[in-house]
């Protein structure tokens, strides 16, 4: 009997447990959805679908979300990108996936390896150009008005480090966006770790990925040995806190991004090659927006060519001192008449 | 003869070699000080001395930016820690230094580890309390207006990953500041490699540090295995660009953070132990000085109680959602009559 009460006992914790789970998971991404405005009411969402966890479990949680009849899930869509040996594994895996949800499901096959080659692009690069782009186009074919891709948290955490230790510092520290464009990201704030879990609890399987161990690869350096690390120093998890930093500087810098797009419409006064800029109502910009004001003009000048904190820091220098000039790409920067005044190049 | 040459050849090379990394040195901690407003003109500078190699650079570079003129460097202070066995060979090292340079010096010793011990803190906080303590009180003594402190570029990069892992996200991933009240930083811009190049080119000695090989503390692990695989991942030193990261989010966090306290110093209403804010005027604020406004008013009612950003994030799912309330620490959170009213506790 006392078996008897602590089987009882068990399976009313795992029960809860479960229950929980689930909850506070749909709970999340419900939360990250509507934080962002990440489905309009009445949408067609299409998922991409890798048959890994992370899209596996995108789809059962929208599927749930859904049943409320505030969207639709209108499809998925996989693209085999024909590099690994798993690769028709994971194709019929997403078929049959597909078909138990009764799901309509687009499948391609391209050759990431000459795409690349021909582009000159890293695989990783050319990989993501042509995922977009086939879901681009399938969202077009079956009227879909957003896609919703599968990016977790340590996704999130994994690239605000990547791009931390390049110096992505002026524009791209970001991270990843909840949205852009009609690419929604619904699982940026959840863990891999809980959508696993999720899934076991409700008995459904998804394809492992090929562990990629080749750590001459920067991400999975970060992967595998300096999250880690961090979470060895930290005691604990820093996913989150590394996530939620860059939700806080994503922020933060898309409306310094825009306020600068305003002033510099507002400011910059172009005559054929020439681009000039009021000393005085730049004097009165804050900082970040003044950055943002001479990165844009700097920019506008540029034309093709790289704009880097360096050049816009030359700039402000060039502000703060009392004559001289400075060259910056596709341009010189000079100081005349109260204004600052960009050449561009071949027009001095 | 052809040794002759290339005799001549290399003590030329060298020279402009050492000429060079002085000069740029110079250059840029001149570049740090005019850009941040480290020391206004006419200042007499406290320089604190710990005998390593930043804060021996420190002092030399300081004298000679001084000699334009532009301020003085007033004195030197060095706060023996007890902590280590070499605490009294660095004590003997600073008195001679000062010696050599002709600059006063005030020599104090304190017990960091009782003092740990009485106010509950680390050592690591303890100490660092102590020494600014005892520098402004030093600062005061010799009519000094402005504190440098030795902080490198390097320093920077580890507090900033530091605080990433510890999730100060809200208002801390900002680093190491160029300035705080009369502390200033002046080499917050160059690393501790040059400062020891440039030491080693004038053949100007300094004590090195007891390695701290405790990879439990947090600090150490980072310094000493984290920063390292960032660098074997990204092919390349990575501190520069995780420090200028560092200072544009600082930069960006500091004018949000001034807009944020602007906009709560007119929107909030005290009524006894109630604060109100208009529903229509918070609607109006972009989210990054929505989430600081909340943030200052969470705070006012809270008294000493941490405010989190998950309360903030509470407060302003309220503000999308259309009824209810929230309770945070030190009070209670409605939608009443148009105005977000913050209850504090002991008052509904």
């Amino acid at each position: 009997m006392g078996v008897g009460i602590s089987f009882w006992v068990s399976l009313w914790d795992l029960g809860l447990g479960v229950w929980d789970l689930t909850s506070s998971l749909h709970q999340q991404v419900r939360r990250t959805i509507r934080r962002h405005g990440l489905v309009p009411p009445g949408a067609r969402v299409l998922v991409g679908l890798s048959g890994g966890s992370d899209s596996v479990a995108l789809t059962r949680l929208l599927l749930d979300l859904a049943e409320h009849g505030e969207f639709t899930v209108a499809g998925l869509a996989h693209l085999n990108h024909q590099l690994r040996a798993s690769a028709e594994r994971d194709e019929s895996f997403c078929r049959l996936f597909a078909q138990r949800l009764g799901l309509p499901i687009v499948v391609e096959a391209v050759d990431v390896r000459a795409y690349a080659q021909a582009h000159t692009l890293s695989i990783e690069d050319a990989a993501r150009r042509l995922r977009y782009a086939f879901l681009e186009r399938v969202a077009a074919d079956i009227g879909a008005d957003r896609i919703a891709v599968g990016h977790t948290q340590d996704d999130q955490a994994e690239t605000f480090l990547l791009k931390l230790m390049r110096g992505a510092g002026l524009t791209g520290l970001a991270g990843i966006y909840p949205r852009r464009g009609a690419v929604i990201r619904p699982l940026l704030d959840v863990t891999d770790v809980d959508l696993q879990a999720y899934l076991a609890s409700q008995g459904e399987p998804w394809v492992e990925d090929e562990t990629n161990d080749d750590l001459d690869n920067p991400r999975n350096r970060v992967r595998h040995v300096i999250l880690p690390e961090l979470d060895r120093a930290a005691g604990g998890s820093t996913h989150p806190a590394i996530a939620r930093a860059a939700g806080l500087i994503r922020e933060d810098g898309q409306w310094l991004d825009e306020l600068g797009r305003e002033r510099v419409r507002a400011l910059a006064v172009r005559t054929g090659n020439r681009l000039e800029l009021d000393l005085r109502s730049l004097a009165e910009l804050p900082p970040p927006v003044l950055r943002r004001v001479l990165l844009l003009a700097l920019r506008a000048a540029a034309g093709t060519r790289e704009v880097g904190l360096e050049h816009v820091e030359a700039v402000a220098a060039l502000l703060s001192g009392t004559q001289g000039g400075v060259d910056v790409p596709g341009s010189r920067v000079e100081l005349r008449g109260g204004k600052l005044v960009l050449l561009q190049q071949g027009a001095v």
